[in-house]
This record gives C-alpha cells, sequence and structure tokens, in this order.
C-alpha cells in the first residue's frame, strides 16, 4: 500500500496545525522514504499565538520570528526538511483570490503530491480553517485542468484530499474516516509539539488525542498493537482493487 | 493489501442480491485465491420474484425452486463453492429473534471472516434489506464477546462490515466510500446475472450501474484502466499504516 | 393533475390525527369528488385522551366510545362516509406482526389508493407515530409484490406515500415537501376539529398552523390567494411530465 | 400541469451542462410550446475543455470558439432559439460581483421565468457548479424585491428554482426531486449531446443516466412507459392545490 | 441563570428583524436590568421594504427615513436606548470586507457582551441573514484573539452566540434549541410590531410564532404558565454547573 | 439552576455504563444534595464482561457476581445509595417487551425524576445502547400518559431527557449539548472507575476523555476552572426563562 514515489503535500492554515493534527503521519512517511512537502499559509501571529502576546512589547515582527522558530524545530523533529512559510495573514484569511489559487495550483503542479492532506470542511470554532479548505480544494482542480496556463506547468493528476481533526470534532461533524497508525512516530511527534513552548495545554490535549485514537484502532481493527493514532477525513471515495 | 486469508462472509437477504450488487467483487476475490462464504437468507420467492408468478400454476414450492437453481447458477458463474441456502421467509423478513442471531453469530465465529459485505443501512424500498443489515451487525458483535456461549465456537475477532448499493442509491442516503475496479471479473458478472431469467430488466440495470462506477473510479483515482466498478459503504472507519 | 379516479388512503394512528393534520385536504379531495378511505388504527384511549381521564370515573370503554363518537363527528363534518376503526390498542403501539401487516396490506390491494396519507417518519415526541410509518410502507411493499398470496386480492401498482406534519415540526426533521391549499376546506377543518372537545389547546394549535403554511404557501408560489394550507413529506421523489 | 406560458429560463456554468443535465427536459418543453431560454455563463475554456486541448497549438481564442460552436449546434438539436453567452471566466468562477449579479437580475426581471434551471448546492468536484448556484439564487432574491431599482425592470415575480444532477451525485448530497420523463424528447438530447465531439465517454454515461432515471421512474410510479428520464432537485416545498 | 451584568449584543440584519425575532427576548432582559445593545446593519430599504415601495414617488432616502423612524419607535417600545444603525448596503450585503469585520469585532470588545443574539446559520430565502451569520461569527473569532491588533481595544471573552429563527423555519434546518418565554413582554412586543406599518402580515405571523413556540413550552417543560415564547439556536454547547 | 428537589434517575444498560459516562455529575448531584436513582437493566455478563471471561472456570453466575459487586463498590464511591439491578439480559438486549415498559414507567411514575441521564440515540458498536435509549423514551411517554393505567401509580409530569456519550463520539453521531463541569468529583469517579478491575483500559479511557471535555469546557466558555468534565446529548429543546 505504501510506495515512495506517493509524495505528501501537508498545507497547513497557521504555523502549528500540521504538527497537531498530522505530525506523526507526517514523520512516519518521510522516516520510510517519501517525499513530503509542508506549505504554512500563515505563522498564525494574530489569532493562534494568544499565549505570546500576553507578554508586554511583543510586535508583530517579534511574534512571527518565535512563531517561524518554532515551527522550523517542529518540523526538524519530524524530519521534514520541505517547508515553505507563505505571507498570508491570519484571523481572518482571505483565500479568494486568483492569484493566491494559482500559486497553490502552480506548487501541485510542480510538486504533483499524490496525497495532500489539510484542514477538514468545518471548523466551527475557526474561519481560517474551512478557508484553508476550499482554497486547497480549489487550486487542486485548477491543477488538474488542461485550460489552466500556469507559466512552467504541465497539467497535475487528480490527487487524494484528507482533512485533519479540528480542535473540537463532533460540534464540527468530523468523523474519522481514515485512521493512521502512528505508534512508531508518536514519539517524534512528542518532540516535535514540545517546541511550541508557549502552548502547552496543546501538547497534552493532541498526546491525549493520539492516546483515544489509539484506542479506536484497536477496537475497530481487532489488531492489539497500535498505541497512538491520528484520524483524518476523506473527501472523496477510496478506490482500488480490494475492499480496505 | 490483498492476502489470501483475508476470508470474506456475504450476506444476501434474497436469492439475487449477492450478484447483482457484489458479484463482480466476490468473482475477483476467489479468483485471486482467497476463500469467500455466500449465505442467501430467503429465496426472494415473494417479494422478489415478480416476473416468476406472472405465469399462471405456479406455487410457492414452484417458484422457490426456479430461484434457487438460478442462485445456484449464478454462484457458480462467479466461481463461489461455498454457498448455503436459509429458510428464512421474505417480504417482510422477522430477523429478531434470538435463534436467528445465534445462527449467525456461529457461522462468524466458524467461518471467520475478515471481510463481511451484506446490505447496506438504509433501503428506502425495501424493508427486508435494512432489517439484513441490523441483522448481520447484531451477529456480529454477538460474535466477538467472550460472554455469548454458543455450541462449538470461540470468541472471534471484529470484522469490517461493508454494505450494498442499494437499487436506487441517492433516496437511501447512500455514498459510495469504497469502489472495487471489477474490469477482470465483469463478464463473470454478467453470466452470473444471465441465469436470473425473469429479471432481464435488472441484468441491464446493474450493467449499466458497473458502468457508471467505473466512470466515477477514472474520475477519481487518475487511473484510466478501470472500465467497470463497484461500489460500497463501510461501517466503520479505515485503520491502517498508511493512507488510503 | 386531480382526477377523480385518484384514490385516497389516509391511515390515522388515533382518532384525531388524520383531522388535524390532514382534515383541509381530505375534505378538498371528497368535494371535489375523489374517493377517499380513512383507517383510524387506535382510538388513542391511553395516550391522546389526557383530557377525558381528568374527569372521575373513567373507563377505557367510557373514553373509548366518547372517543370514538367524536371522531365519527369529525369525519362528518368532512364529507368522510368511509372510516374505519380498528383494534389496536395505543401508547405503545405495536405493529411489527405479520397479521396486522397483512391486514393493512389486504385493504391496499382492494382500496387500490393512488395516494396514502399517513405519519411522517420521525415523532420526537411520540413513538406510535414512528410505528404507524414504518407499519405503512411494510404494507404497502406487501400489497405490490406479486408472490404476497393474501386471500381474495390481487396485487396491487406503487403508490405514493406522503407524512402528516408532526406536532413540534423542527425536532423531528419534518420538513415540507407538498404544501396543500386549503382554503376552500378551512371551515369544514375548523368544524371538525371543534367535535373533540377535549383538546380545544390543539384546536387552535392546527389553526394557526393552517395559517402558518398559508403564509409559507403565499411567499414561496407567489400567488396571494392561498389563506390556510396543510404540508406534507413525501417519501419518494415526484414522477411526471413537468416540472412541478 | 404544463401551460405555454410558463417560461423557463436556464443557467448554465458552462457550454455543454445544460446540454448533459437537462436537454431533455428542454427540448420537451420547446417542443409543447414553452418559451426557453439559456444562458451560458462561461464556454469552460480553462476547465471543461481537457480534450481539446490536448492537441497541439490551441489557444483560449480557439478553444473558446470551438466551444461556442459546438453549444450552438446543441442547442438548434433541442430546438433552442434563444441562448446567449456571457463572457465569465470559468475555473474559478467569481460571481460575487454586484454588476454580475444585477445583470442576472435585470434578466430574471425582463424575461420573467416561471421556472429556474441551474445547478445544484453541491459539487464536490466543481467548485464552478457551486457558485453558480448561489449567483442564481441571489440574483432571484434581488428581481422580486421592489427596492432593487435596475433600469428598465420592474419587480418580478417568485421563481421556482431546480437543481440539475451533478457528475457523481451520492457525493453530492443530490437527491431526486423531481424526475421528467424525457422518452420523447431523448433523441434529440443523443443529438445534441453529439455535438461535443470532444467528450465522447460524457455522452455514454449521460445516455446511461437517462436510462437509470427511466427505471426509477418506472419503479416510483408504477407506470411502465418512461424509457429515459431527466431528474432534478427543489429549491423550495411544492404548492399547490393537490397532491403531487 | 439571570445576572445583570451578562450583556447581550444583538445584531439584525435589517430594521425590524431584531423585532419579529427576539423582541420578547430582549425586552425582559431590559426589563430586568440587562444592559443590552442593538446594532442595526441596514435599514432593508432595498429587500425589505415592499410595501413602502408601492407607494409611488418613494426614493432610497424616503424609504430609509420611514423604516429608520420605525425602527427607533419599536425599539423604544422594547425598552431599548442603545441601538446603532450601521450604513450597509442590502441585498445583497457583502460583509467579507476586512473594514467592516473590524468595526464589529471592536464594538464586541468594547461593549463586552456575554451573550450574541444575531442570524442563524441558513436563511434559505434570504442571502444576507447567511451573511450576517458568517460575519458576526468571524468579528466574534478577532476580538478574542490577543494578536489582532485594534485601536483602543483589548481582547474580550468568549461569548456565547445564539441565532434567530428564520421566517421559514423547517427549510432552513433550523432547531430550536433554546425556548425563552416572554409571555411577560409580549405585549411590549406586539406594540413594537406595530411600529412597522407596512408590514402588517408579519405582525400576526409572528404573534402566531410566539403563540406556537408557547405551545411548545409548555408541553416540552411540563409547566403550565408559558403563554408566548421566542426560540433560538445555540452555536456551541451548554457549558455549567448542572444540567440545564 | 441547582434545586434539590430536581431528582435524577440514571437507566444504565450495563454494569458500568453509568459510572464511565455520568458518574462525575451522578456524584456531584448527590453531594449537593439531590435525590439520584440508578437502575442497572443488565450486568453486561456476556456482551461487556470480555476480561472476566478469560480467567478459565468462568460461569454466567461467577461473572454476574463479580459484576454486580464491582458496580456496587463503584456506586458507593459515588455516593450512590439507591441503586436496583434489573434481571435483563445483555446482548442483545430485548427490550420491546410491554411488561418491561410497564415496569420503568412504574418507576417512573413513583421516582418522579425530573432528569433522565440514559445512553444516547446511537451507538454503532453496541445494539444494547440503542435498545436502552428507545426503550427509556418509550416508558416516558406512557408514564405521562393519563390513559395509561399502573397500578399504584398517577400520571407523572414530562421529564428531560439527557444522553450518554458514546464510546466513539464521532462516528455515532453524538454531539454535545450540554458539558457539565465535574472538576470537583473527578475523583470520586476515578475511585468509582477502579471498582471495574477487570477493564483498566477503560478507566484510563475515560479520564482522559473528561480532560478532553474539560478542555472544550474552557475553550467555549472562556472560564478557565473546569478541569474535566462529562457531555451529554438534550433529547428536548431547553426551555426557561433566561439564554443558556
Amino acid at each position: 500500500m505504501f510506495e515512495k514515489n506517493q509524495n505528501v503535500l501537508v498545507v497547513s492554515g497557521h504555523a502549528a496545525d500540521y504538527v497537531w493534527r498530522a505530525g506523526g503521519t507526517i514523520a512516519k512517511y518521510i522516516k520510510h522514504g517519501a517525499q513530503v512537502k509542508v506549505v504554512v499559509l500563515s505563522l498564525g501571529v494574530r489569532g493562534e499565538s494568544n499565549d505570546l502576546w500576553d507578554k508586554p512589547g511583543q510586535t508583530f515582527e517579534s511574534v512571527a520570528s518565535i512563531r517561524k522558530a518554532e515551527s522550523q524545530a517542529a518540523a526538524a523533529c519530524l524530519g521534514i526538511t520541505d517547508i515553505e512559510f507563505w505571507d498570508y495573514q491570519d484571523y481572518y484569511m482571505d483565500l479568494e483570490d486568483e492569484e493566491k489559487i494559482n500559486r497553490l495550483a502552480t506548487l501541485i503542479r510542480t510538486f504533483k503530491p499524490y496525497h495532500i492532506i489539510t484542514h477538514g470542511e468545518l471548523d466551527l470554532l475557526n474561519p481560517d480553517h474551512d478557508a484553508v479548505n476550499k482554497y486547497v480544494f480549489k487550486a487542486s482542480v485548477l491543477a488538474i485542468s488542461n485550460g489552466v496556463q500556469l507559466p512552467g506547468t504541465e497539467t497535475s493528476k487528480q490527487t487524494r484530499i484528507f482533512g485533519f481533526e479540528p480542535h473540537q470534532t463532533e460540534i464540527c461533524n468530523f468523523k474519522p474516516e481514515v485512521i493512521i497508525d502512528i505508534t512508531e512516530t508518536m514519539d517524534m511527534k512528542k518532540e516535535a509539539m514540545n517546541c511550541f513552548k508557549a502552548q502547552s495545554h496543546l501538547i497534552e490535549y493532541y498526546t491525549v488525542r493520539a492516546f483515544t485514537r489509539g484506542n479506536h484502532a484497536r477496537r475497530l481493527s481487532g489488531s492489539k498493537n497500535c498505541k497512538f493514532a491520528e484520524s483524518f477525513t476523506r473527501r472523496f471515495p477510496y478506490v482500488g482493487d480490494w475492499l480496505v
């Protein structure tokens, strides 16, 4: 099922989203030899850095600098070598913009991801996450359309799109559709989470989440070895040769 | 992804359901060496043999005999060697019965299916199909519970449960979650469908359905080779090592 | 759109349900020459006669007798000449019974309704209503199946099935799909409602409901003349020659 | 039910949408004397002309010219004499624009459609279609509001709005609510579809779809004569004098 | 449960929305000593003043002036002393605008509402109402984010957000989650509604709605005294010390 | 909001359900002086005692005896003095039985609960839990109906019904509607959970769940003090004097 040439593109609304929600899966793909690229659309300076702003004297630039350093350190813990920080404003994030959509469509055409992981369809507490979901979908559609002329690219093929868990799953209509065993990379994920010093409450929260999903994974699969897991939605049906 | 020891149990409400909705998938599993067992709960004499009753002089027994012969012939076309015909009444099918539930739980414990394929959760036109869905689920729960003592059995492990497409999908809230490429066994499926002489309209209908799902499969996967497909719901989330 | 030979069968869980929820529509069909039959499954003695039981000395029989007389009087106000009172217990109503299902299937085969009106799919406050919905559907399926042998009947054709509004619509997931203008029979409905002396609060309630649906009808159709209306769900899609 | 003065406005996102999804219904209305206007918002040069772009040397203009000629030829096959090609960009289509909304609202006020047919609420594979759905709804609301001053127009009346089937219905939550028998115009639809030479896979796909819906129509209505059908959603409840 | 320091902010899309849907609740809060602020985003001149435009010689300014006077008079009837009229265009209302979002976020930070009442998530007949719902949510998120720097403000705390009933509840997926007894202020609400002379049909409509919700309140709570009620959705789960 | 005379009835499908899902809330009500009664419908010998059966030599009676003792010990930890063990079979639990329904209706009439807490509407992994939900609802309806004559009782008043969290919330469509802060009784809940020695994996699981819900409670309410919480669905809308 795993093939090394199945590139993974991760599109993260803010500096830490990809770590909390997909860090274990990313680390596992990299560890086994897949090519993974992470795009961080914004540093989350305005909306996801509350604790940093509590310190007196902070400016947009100082917070941005801390967030970027933290995100880079976390990426290193997960084995990520290919990470881009884009320049978008957060809170709120305006992605209904042709230039921005073309930028991501271009990246999809050149990186040619087999899988894309990004925010799911609804986050009742975070409008930026919803905007990213729509943005990624639109860009992915442009990428596969012959008539969309983007300099230096050629049309790419249909990708699979997976959605992160939101912070509060049930009220966001999130249902796990694909649960990935991350037992072998959980330690790397913990290390990565620890890079975000100002958000220690989330570190425990997502550790506990991985434990909970591990429990679900064992119950649903009947196999005993999964201790930690991450779950995702799948935008489209699975297509294949065998029942999975 | 395919392993020969992944047994498949198919539970079919009436004599032909397993052919229309899963014939290609069943034939593919058997062709590649998996063990497949089909249980036909009723012959559909009362509710799914309309055309046969149009001939004068028919009796319950005569229709039952034709239906059973047709279903056996179809099974042979698909390569099925293990098929059981149970004795339940259809239209309506009363499966809220401890003895019947135990019978199926016992079969699950002894056959030990890795996958179960049966009717999905809602068929707005066929109450028997809904009853079978609940029946299979209940039996599967009893099968994995240590305290349920069924003579000659020991507790089995959690199975995966997949749901057939109903006749009219959208009004039944059916969404394809797993689409299986049946191009290599479509001819066998056609032969099997042709055994049900009194229902020629359904033969064309399900041929067309396989064509439609093949189109979806190509569009969603980006691969060109799938010509025919069958689709299923998945009762529980997928659990595994990699995104699928 | 209206043709006199489009028989209407109304299946009412309790003695007054058909009046509150469909009285205007029934009266209109009868007034224009259609044949309408009402089946009252129970008198609602246990569950829908609270006010009657407040009087000292009541017995099951005395309440039943009052309820039946009220229901007959109401039927007369609506022009109904064909009403049957069946003998089922209410609260709760057990309709998962082959004999009862056959009884209704037999009636469907002999009366041959073009439309059936009965309780909708969910009443979060009244489990009897849900049971009636399932019961009518099952009987209607048996009625159209050649193999279901019911003495003195022959197979009938597919009917359309419409659902009553429940008392509290939104929490029951009720959505109006078909809104019928009952302006011309609203006075008859009021008279009929007035027969249920012990439930005066419901008389005002359903008068107000008809006013509210009339407002909706005007807003949605752009025509000004509808003052009162009743609304229903439609179990299956509309099939026809033209957009409606 | 059909009256000649019930004008139909069809708003099609791209050059061929109105043919695949409503060609039979449009041809039927025209054949029986109704006035039908089709507005094609874009030629689908960027997103729905993949096969054309496969030929070397194509430009936006050359593809546009082919698409327009094909769409005009198809319209002629259906008997359409009133078709407008607007100048919008597709993939993605930005319709959150006051001038564009006013343009359509003006057209609604002058053409005065009784029915509007356009894209349904969700197309999980095509963001343009979703945009068109919202656009038509907004314009229809402006058209009926007295205070919206559009030069040369007066306020129009509420219309009925019907939604096309998307390509993959179930994953888009599409449910057929109105199924129209197009047996008498199926040949015209086939001819029209054949005009789009570069999309032969869709011709078979939508032929098969009409066959499938014809099967549904027969099953749901109990009448035998419908061979081909098209289905639509209905944005608002049906309002009328009789159950339909 | 009621504490005087629980400020209420009401955000009303048009001049009369807050009266029809929340007038009784607002009056009750004020009567008991709470601080309530109402923001009217637009006067509804274009879209919600149909009757006024029927008189010859009206201009945007003349209608605006009447609507504002009516809204002020209604506010006075409810005891509202703090009402702001913002300058937004209605039909359609474009609120995807950073300046507008910041304006409301600033107001939230300075007024510090404990509760916000505004339009619910979907109004199938009124796109402005949907836009307001999104607008209020986005502004509320910005208001609680430390990194969002708005001159003269400091970060506020999470508020509770309640949604108005739309005009036609069921087709908008509206479900009452919180039903408020407004018996004691129903007379004030009637007086306030009477200020909107050009919309007398809505006065009766919302009187009847309050009666209907009162009936629901009695049925669901088992207490007899509630005669009139208003209902709302609740965007987030209730959090507290005891079951409510 | 809390009043001592608000009795709470808890109906638990198996011996431990009330502890895992509502132990903290129960303990809190008791601690503050409310009267709480727990009814355990079955001991869960067949379906929820897997670990106990792993030991050789167990019989139905021996497992039942252990489960009952554990449940009694847990009840004591929570301060429960009123607990009843009924005699129903689990896996599967057949509660469509007039005598059983009357038994619970009688208890409701005599205990007169203000709140009932029991299983929610869907547990995709446990059919017994679904059966209990329906059972409690039916009994509650009978209890409030004057015409339902149950010896030694008089009609009771409408109760509020709350639903437990199922084991895997999202796939069961569970959404938290009421989140109760159990910080002050979390230690008692832990002690109670520790009584179920054979299910240590669930102890950690539900400890973690309480932590997760505590995080949600803080985020949604803006108050910092809640460390642990339990969440429930609410079957009916909230009715009251003020927004909650």
